[in-house]
């Protein structure tokens, strides 16, 4: 393993400069969302990756110290071949199989990362809010940490959420609201008692965790990235995380100029990105009283949205909606046909590249990446339930 | 990958042999399990194992020809350090986490290797007794691999694992009855229709596959096996498969004579290989009406019974039974002290560990491995599920 060449902070909004050495969360000028900076040329004369396995392999590009580096398997998840390709008419297909990362979901990567570093620069106690995986994510990294967490969750989502996180010995609040509502939650508790808060955008080292999905695609692709990568958003931290991902393997030489167009898809009953991104706006109003089956995809307010509608934008990429019901049918399509059983938001990449495969905006020449976030375990509950033989 | 260096079959009882280009089952001569057996010395100079990740990098010790080899992310599971030893004054301890696997738990690789094995002698149909786990990775890999599937599941099996083994299509019929009874649906069927038998011990393949966690941890290990190694037993596969792993490396000269004292974990309340090593016997006798939470447990008779038994004697290890309520206890702590979110099986190993430890059998120079071999996310019934907050 790298040390990490961590050169400094630079804010996502208004360009402003911070250090490293201390717990810093936001841009201390405006408030904005912190991006982590390297010294590439340091970075260029390592060996990157490093050899093994997971995302450490990474660590010269990730803002953790070595002491901070938590061991749970985080990363280094399979990039499955798939028929889907052959049916569609498009180019070969490969999922991201997320679900094989600890804690069953790709949010694992953004806590190793966030978590990581602030314990190494002396976090006593952590807060969280989360409308599902990302709450067992935390849970799962404060309890290998060994720091206390309070999640922060609405008090309707699944079952499954809440029972993983207490399990891990967080201690979980239900919210009556949306994620929004457990945010200002969190926040008010981190102002309250210093707990860290590691709200999406709030620090910077979920991102950079979320960047290792990117870096991974790559190397598994030899380097050669696809045409069209397809990911589903909720606060968007995986679309800033990729286009972050390609830029950084640029400066250090190992791919080209070239960049996939990246496809964000959202829930029709909850889509503040998408509807931004088609009224050609910088920044995306709060969407009222967003509901769907697809946890991870009901935010109504990305606090990173002018980052996010910036990359998709420079990638000549698509916003798409899907509604609750073809998520569940392309859940049972791609499980039937591939052998991963997907998340909802993982099935609405399917579904969104069936949609523009029909339209032609992705042909045969398309190579195709979608993003399987997290394992179905978790939402049992949408999933046929008889106990009579068939 | 490397081709597979497969030379013949072995029976585990009377040594007869078969030959390997057919769809062979048990032995033709006595109906016992068949043991995979390679030609060692072509294996050695190949290179073994292979670059890259998961089980295929093994494939020059596994019975699959390239074609049969199905991609769903298998193995390369992390072998986890804890914090386990330091409190219970054994050892440092790691926890192989199988539930990164396909479908979450470690039956995944048996089923990879028996179905692209089958697949690629030409089987059209398959089918599977199981008492959960077993019917998910048989489900999935049928569906990459484009075969039919029908699985036998006692018919009070949690939900979780009938809706994750519908999703992928499989037909699963519920059986009033343990997975003995499961075990004579299956054989009844594949008599009847030709349908290929996946059940324990019932062909080679399976068996094949456990093997690949001795090779991962060896290998994780820099070669230098731990002391003692604690695994869950239902019918026994990976205990078999384990001593089978060592064997070969042996052969291969990766690694030397030294072995882990091997210890097997059965529930109290269905417990027949602990009773029959208890009473020196060779064979098992069946446990009537047992019961547990551990559905992986719940086993009453294996057909591999002489072999389990076997390889636990040479290797000079032990057989232990914990508690239903032992192994919800441990758990809870396993989950808040490490972050690994364990099934029940899993937290019956920490449990043999703490009383093997306080007996003194296990002490402060022995290196230990725990199995958590699935992901507690398909038994959260198990689970406290207060909607309260604490
Ligand atoms: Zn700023
Ligand atoms: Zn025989």
């Amino acid at each position: 393993m790298s040390d990490s060449q961590l050169s400094h902070y630079e804010c996502g909004h208004c360009a402003a400069t911070a250090g490293m050495d201390e717990l810093i969360a936001t841009c201390p000028a405006c408030g904005g969302p912190l991006l982590a900076r390297y010294d590439l040329q340091g970075a260029r004369a390592d060996r990157i990756p490093a050899p093994g396995r997971g995302i450490w392999r990474w660590s010269g590009l990730l803002p953790v110290p070595e002491a901070g580096r938590i061991e749970l398997g985080t990363g280094d998840t399979p990039l499955l071949p798939t028929t889907i390709g052959a049916w569609l008419g498009t180019g070969a297909t490969w999922i991201k199989d997320e679900a094989a990362n600890p804690t069953a979901s790709f949010k694992a990567r953004g806590m190793a990362v966030a978590i990581g570093r602030a314990r190494a620069l002396g976090a006593r106690s952590l807060v969280v809010p989360s409308a599902g995986n990302a709450a067992c994510a935390a849970a799962a990294y404060a309890a290998a940490a060994g720091l206390p967490l309070t999640v922060f969750m609405p008090a309707d989502v699944p079952d499954s959420f809440r029972i993983e996180a207490r399990a891990y010995a967080a201690r979980v609040e239900l919210v009556d609201g949306l994620i929004d509502e457990c945010g200002r939650r969190a926040q008010a508790m981190a102002e309250r008692d210093g707990s860290f808060n590691l709200a999406t955008f709030r620090e910077p080292g979920r991102v950079e965790g979320k960047k290792t999905m990117g870096f991974e695609i790559a190397e598994q692709m030899g380097w050669r990235l696809p045409e069209v990568l397809i990911y589903p958003t909720g606060g968007g931290t995986g679309i800033v995380a990729l286009w972050k991902a390609f830029e950084e393997l640029e400066a250090l030489g190992l791919i080209g100029p070239e960049r996939p167009r990246l496809v964000m898809v959202q829930a029709e009953t909850c889509a503040p990105l998408v509807r931004a991104f088609e009224a050609g706006n910088t920044q995306a109003e709060p969407w009222e009283n967003g509901a769907t089956v697809a946890d991870g995809l009901r935010v109504p307010k990305s606090f990173g949205d002018r980052l996010v509608l910036g990359a998709l934008r420079r990638s000549r990429g698509r916003a798409v909606t899907v509604s609750d019901g073809q998520m569940l049918e392309y859940a049972r399509i791609m499980a039937s046909k591939t052998g991963i059983f997907p998340c909802p938001e993982g099935a609405a990449c399917l579904a969104a590249q069936v949609k523009l495969a029909r339209e032609g905006w992705i042909g045969p020449e398309d190579r195709v990446v979608l993003f399987n976030t997290g394992s179905a375990l978790k939402y049992l509950h949408l999933w046929p339930n008889s106990t009579h033989p068939d």
